[in-house]
């Protein structure tokens, strides 16, 4: 059943493919959305430099659930603020923001598109939140703009609730259906196996699926790859993996990877030098580490993993047998 | 042609694979194979824990080429060296040596097996020298040992010369041929297809494939998985990556993913903790770095990169420069 309906090979120039930086959003998890003016407008001028088709700016989170004085203003993406860096927008790089059921007021706060410079929201949902996720969808589209949807977790999911989801989703009006491997616990060859499976749905409603993958196992960008390879078309990365725990597929690696030669790797070579190597030094942790493996082999939230780091701990083997424990 | 004869699935039990642990020699390079006495026992103790089939202690370098002052003893392994380790290593774990063609005495420096702890001579050569790797293999094959032999650098040669190669190395006497991305330049679907390749000519004359790979873009364990699905047999992996430049594929990783119940990812955590913490505090580098992906990217030996590291340079862009106008 695996590996029989390969889209694409590693030579093929596929201009449907779409890449989504994330590092605001993802990113923000790391230091509660607070982003200097300056990282913020050098980002966007370094995705569009980058041939970057959406950049993700961070949530739509409810003022009325979240303290506005303990997150950075990305947590909230106020459409002024959008504005602040990117004006009117008059280039070929869309504007996302995530939109997170249960955790914003869209009907309040995602205004029609013709009065924001957002072009495309993105839903995220658990498989038991669909309907809530529906609604979020529906709403959106009415009011002018893209969406995908992130169906999160899917490795904690059963299969036929997954294919019951994708059938819920795809008779809807998103646009595209995100493969997210939440707590990076996807093997390549499970990836490419779920590629087909969203595919095959998406294709008969004519969707488009998208990856969203986590670098627990430093399996991201093969993770991506493979997706590619198998016809998956919307792709998401951070700058040097800026993302919750171990982080996410990095631009450098995709960006380089990738043919179609409207990507340009340069840019962000520049944004790395300049933003990223002083956020490390700063102290600020992320990336790839022993605790996240664990969690991503036991198919667990990487919380866990999360404040182990934070402690600086470094018992490893104590810290498995807390989450076999835990198991 | 791709993806068609896949020989193993993610839940398959898989007698036949052998982990061999490269800490030592790959990790010599790193640090002129000054590996303190307690590292070396400790990392022996923890791979025969672990399930490690075959544990790689440097290599057989000639000490009329290289000075024993400048490097460490794992540079030459000396059978009395293993020895003060291993004793007369009566364990399930196999010993093996790297003999590096044109730069050992193999006819001096490799005693008849009866006579040393070695078990599995590892013969490295460039695709050119293949005629001076068999004289190696042959002399071995009659001293008693196992041998194995990497082709190294096969990204920058032709596949004629490699299916040339494949035939010669399949006709001597060596057991196993190994897939080596010396670059980290190789993408899944390229392993696959090689992986295919090197066993078709294998399974024709009886021998086993390995697969060794290098992290530059964070697919070593990715491409290893990929390898061991189409029935690569031989996996070399580091502790924590330790190796050349950007390193290999982790021990931890592939341990935790592995499904033959024999091996045991708990003593490696525990090595982790106790040796490899303090080396990166030393301040010896190694592992994943934008340079070793751009040298990646261009398929080219990591050298500058490591260069770059060491100066403690972060102008990736001026780098990725350099490196273009050398291609």
């Amino acid at each position: 059943m695996e590996n029989t309906k390969n889209k694409r090979s590693l030579m093929s120039y596929a201009p449907d493919i779409k890449v989504v930086d994330c590092t605001l959003r993802d990113g923000g998890l790391v230091n509660d959305f607070f982003f200097t003016d300056e990282f913020v407008k050098d980002l966007y001028q370094a995705n569009i430099k980058a041939g970057v088709d959406y950049m993700e700016f961070g949530y739509k989170a409810s003022k009325d659930m979240f303290d506005v004085k303990k997150f950075g203003k990305w947590k909230f993406c106020d459409d002024k603020d959008i504005r602040a860096v990117v004006g009117d927008n008059k280039t070929d790089m869309k504007i996302a923001v995530m939109a997170d059921v249960g955790r914003c007021d869209f009907k309040r706060d995602i205004l029609p598109k013709k009065d924001s410079p957002v072009d495309l929201v993105r839903i995220a949902t658990y498989i038991n939140t669909i309907p809530a996720a529906i609604e979020i969808i529906e709403d959106c589209t009415k009011k002018g703009y893209e969406t995908t949807v992130n169906i999160m977790a899917i490795s904690k999911s059963n299969e036929l609730d997954i294919d019951a989801a994708l059938e819920l989703l795809c008779q809807s009006s998103v646009g595209t259906i995100y493969l997210v491997d939440s707590y990076g616990s996807l093997y390549p060859e499970q990836v490419r196996r779920l590629s087909e499976k969203y595919l095959e749905v998406a294709d008969k409603y004519g969707k488009k699926v998208g990856i969203h993958a986590h670098n627990n196992q430093q399996l991201a960008f093969a993770n991506t790859t493979e997706a590619v390879i198998k016809g998956v078309s919307y792709l998401d990365a951070t700058v040097s993996s800026l993302g919750r725990g171990c982080g996410n597929c990095p631009s450098e690696l995709l960006l380089g990877f990738l043919k179609n030669p409207k990507y340009n790797i340069n840019p962000i070579l520049r944004f790395i030098e300049k933003h990223i190597v002083p956020l490390r030094e700063s102290g600020l942790k992320w990336g790839y580490d022993v605790p996240y493996l664990l969690t991503g082999i036991l198919n667990q939230h990487p919380k866990s993993a999360i404040q182990f780091s934070k402690e600086d701990r470094k018992d490893y083997y104590e810290f498995y047998l807390e989450l076999l424990e835990s198991c």
